[in-house]
């Protein structure tokens, strides 16, 4: 997702937090190799843990009162069924899928609402100032045998999606849920699927990248993608 | 609920649980007095409690191995907004409005799986042999400005709901999602809402039963009930 | 459908049509010796035709201005898809499935909502004076690879009906969606399917039969009802 | 739409129909003036007419055996509700929504079906070769006091989109429903409403632009656009 948007001739400011150090300094080193322009921040973060994520804010909030986009994107999957799954899989995941967007989300918001920080005068409702992307998926929209406390987390993802959509209406704060099938990422590198019958990270990059830059008046509130040929 | 089934000439057996003991045993003995020919067990239960969720159905599965139906009914209410709403209402909401009936469902579903308790015989597929009723509601299907955590917990309910029904499929176990908009309860006694403005628990209960009595090969999925006039 | 309301101990009118004079007028005999309280009135009518449909309106209209409960329930299937299907097919379909359900309920409508029959004066807003059913289909939800012309009628009868009820909100007529999958009926007759793997008709009509008598302030907006093993 | 596209530095093939023969070729002209690479290909048609669509796509298929996309986008709105606007008003919103976007489809498909004209061999299953876009509106989806016979055309254009999704799954042609809501056109010019109220035409083209150039593998289904402060 970074990559869409650091190709941008003007320099962006990215905050970038994953759970793993070494991996997080490895893709912060990389964007900043090759998009001198742009200025990556990156911060350790346990995205299932509260404390992590305020302080993963604090520190944000810290470095900038002028966020424009910020993309809810972490996400984990453990396999199973309503009846058969272990115990603590529905905790777990509404940790790491739900939880952490809306905790993360409600503690950036009251410097996205405020203030314009171009004039230093408060925002007028109907201006633009920021907009929010959450990675749902299509677990969101369909149910199936082996749906599970995954899909669960899914649907209450996009629960909040949908209802701050309407709440950050009259704030000028634009809310896209996007809901994308399977993507090549890197939990499928072992396996012995076909990359090309799963979408590639860029093809859900280049619809956010676009969908951040139209007009102030429009909104897209949902983008739904699949593989051509369907589910897996 | 109870009232609707009481009345069949055949006497069921009833376990209800809630947080409030005395007031418990007042429906209890009601119930008792009302419908002599039911049976009505009662057991004080903490829904927002996991454990106190295990005691009440290790209660359940020592009194029974034969439950035809059940209803997951629990939910509170709490005001807010994404941004505005205290710290730990989504946990909270969680906790009493999605994980209670996961919890729940979980326990009661190996004996409800299981055996056929006439015959003793494993149940084959396609038998008939059990109906999960979720309340969800119409917060799970719409968005509002003033969605807040509340709706978040009511699109993870529908989502468990709509998976479940999935995975019971080849087990026999019929599952229903019923989504009402706003009945009359006690939480509005207190209120001037005019009565005739939203609809009655007798309302969502008569719809319940009928879908509890339809033909073996016939499941119910989804019942939208709104008050004539629409949403308050 | 009529079996279930006719089983009422006060009797009901009934206004049945069916394309097919011979076959309409056995089934009009033979609910009329099993119901003797109800009345039984029939006509032919062909429903793809819109003059017929008016003759249909004007002939109830003449014989009543007091119509509880209107049952739009005409549908023929033809298979096909949108790439692959008999030209022709969507314009046939939609005549049948769609404009005679719309055709109908219009002129039928104004005496609905007109005056309360009882007393003579017009009736009030939110006094309840009326129900449609529109009998959808589960091929109003979903998507198939065969979906061709008939999937675009069903989904058009499922916004009409959606608008329907929106647009009657305030006029105390209550509009329900039924968007059933298979149910058994004489089409399957010649077939060699399992009759428990498909839903029976009474199935159906024990559901409108119970929406159909929930307190005045109740409407039941949707049901969708599945055999239990799912879609053929 | 044909702006968006026609800022390419490869030179496209357009072919454009209107209603009106002075409009369409002002507009021609401009387009072809703008973009000198791109060859501008205009045509007369009344898209509520079969036999108009039939001679449009006839000469279509005269002069290019590869079409890359196609854009259905013709609609007109009329006002009403179901039981107050005009009688003919469904067939006539059918005819010009849904009926011409299902015809001119089916009649451009097995070109785009058949062969891979850059080989000349038939093109293999899971090869990407066109892409369909389908402009529907938010009336597909939501329910209104007034929607009328506009929305019911609208749900079958949406259905017809959904199924055609799935129906050209096999046949590597991509299909992708637009959901927009206000968008600034000529229609809005005579009012007094607000340009920043509503979207700009550009906004949808853009999110059309970029979902016609993802991975072959990729498939955006479904796009939901309103302005950002929601329905007018």
């Amino acid at each position: 997702m970074a990559v869409e948007f650091a190709q941008d001739k003007q320099g962006h400011h990215f905050f970038l937090c994953a759970r793993h150090a070494a991996e997080l300094e490895q893709t912060g080193k990389e964007l900043q190799g090759r998009f001198p322009r742009t200025a990556i921040h990156t911060k350790t973060c346990d995205v299932s843990d509260k404390s992590s994520i305020q302080e993963f804010a604090t520190w944000i909030n810290s470095l900038t009162d002028n966020i424009d986009i910020l993309i809810n994107n972490a996400g984990i999957y453990l396999p199973g069924s309503a009846y058969g799954e272990a115990d603590g899989n529905l905790e777990k995941l509404m940790e790491v899928n739900t939880y952490s967007a809306y905790h993360l989300t409600r503690l950036l918001l009251p410097g996205m609402m405020a203030v314009n920080p171009s004039t230093g005068s408060p925002k007028k409702p109907g201006q633009a100032r920021g907009h929010i992307f959450n990675i749902c998926s299509i677990a969101s929209l369909n149910a199936y045998p082996n749906g599970g406390a995954y899909r669960i987390s899914k649907y209450a993802m996009y629960g909040f999606s949908k209802n701050l959509r309407e709440e950050m209406k009259p704030h000028g704060i634009k809310v896209t849920h996007v809901l994308p099938g399977a993507v090549y990422t890197n939990s499928w590198s072992g396996s012995d699927i076909d990359p090309k019958r799963i979408m590639e990270a860029a093809d859900v990059a280049k619809m956010v990248y676009t969908a951040a830059h139209l007009s102030p008046q429009a909104c897209v509130e949902e983008i739904i993608m699949r593989p051509q040929l369907g589910d897996l």
